[in-house]
């Protein structure tokens, strides 16, 4: 029979890759709300220093965590009125304890500013995360962008108050 | 070194912290099937009988399990001739062990009693929730809606058997 | 006083049914990129040899591994141009430790082949899972189609690179 010093261990071991998911997803989740409430310091909370964020056309590939607050505040947020993100589907793969790989889903429903139709954006987003000093956050975010098209007719407004 | 029974505890402890976690996300989860699928039951068991449930405007604010029932039956149901809610994005934060926080969101595809054309609607949710006896459930859910609106042409249908 | 050895038995009982969660949630995710990206090997790795995806029309019912490959490579894949599947609201109750039922939504984006109009397809699938030999996977996928219509005059394409 194990012992319990050993069993213990290897519960702890179990519970801390539970864990490790639960703050990786919510790194997305952290993503999805800082950005579409303008919520800057939530969404720069989930990146490393060194990291990038590398969405492609139509907005470009961003190193930093400075060029990513540049990003947001020059790129993205000037570029939409409005956005809201939905992300799910998270496929998360340990390379070891303190590194793991993320492939997840979202839709975007969202309005660029100037146009009266709204948009409608599927993508993969595609990440690489780390822990360092008990923490995890995003290293590396690629985002694939499979559709991008307007709704005809339709505008985004929230019901009257 | 820590005694095994000091180990156990605090095992137990982050073990509860994920439970929680779990049966907080599946009173959102039942939330959307009960709604969608008109199942009261489902729906009713996710509040505590003071709950508040403050959708805003269309739809109102109700009070209580009996009120948050009546507007199901009288208010919402009545509404809808059919939707589909997708909730995600959950973001739990513990107040203490008993009670935490989440905010998440969701993209409902629905459509208006009379109306052919379909609405999105996008909103967040945004919950205090409570542990008693051991159970958790929703203390209180306000709704920001951040837009409802119609997809012009759109008619939802089931495909022909 | 408990003894240190059932805790730890009853604490790992515990983390098995949080990791079932995650393995069952995991293979609803899998079911989505593998079929969106068409990674047929991700794709097939979700069922037993003698599972059923019972998709209702228009699209049929198919048992087996052999029968599912063939729906993917000869009904599906060739019907669609594209779809971006998101899939939330898991509601999963243990029949036993082995078993369990997990109730789901999802919401498609896709184009069919030879159509420019995309549709938003939104279904709730019902799947029985079982756990042989330490791995989940869908012994049965039932597909509850609420909606499936074109959405009119939106073409889906990725942005310009």
């Amino acid at each position: 029979m194990e012992s319990s010093a050993s069993s213990i261990e290897s519960l702890a071991a179990r519970i801390d890759s539970l864990e490790s998911e639960r703050a990786i997803r919510r790194l997305s989740h952290d993503y999805c709300l800082g950005f579409d409430k303008r919520d800057a310091d939530r969404f720069l909370s989930i990146w490393w220093n060194d990291a990038i964020w590398d969405i492609g056309p139509p907005f470009g590939r961003f190193e930093g965590i400075a060029g990513i607050r540049r990003a947001l505040y020059e790129v993205l947020w000037p570029a939409w009125a409005r956005t809201q993100h939905l992300s799910g589907n998270h496929c998360i793969d340990f390379q070891s304890a303190d590194r793991a790989r993320c492939v997840s889903d979202v839709d975007c429903v969202g309005s660029l500013v100037g146009e009266a139709d709204c948009q409608l954006v599927g993508a993969t987003y595609t990440d690489q995360l780390e822990r360092r000093d008990s923490a995890w956050r995003i290293l590396e975010r690629t985002v694939a962008i499979h559709y991008f098209n307007p709704v005809p007719g339709m505008t985004l407004s929230p019901p009257d108050g």
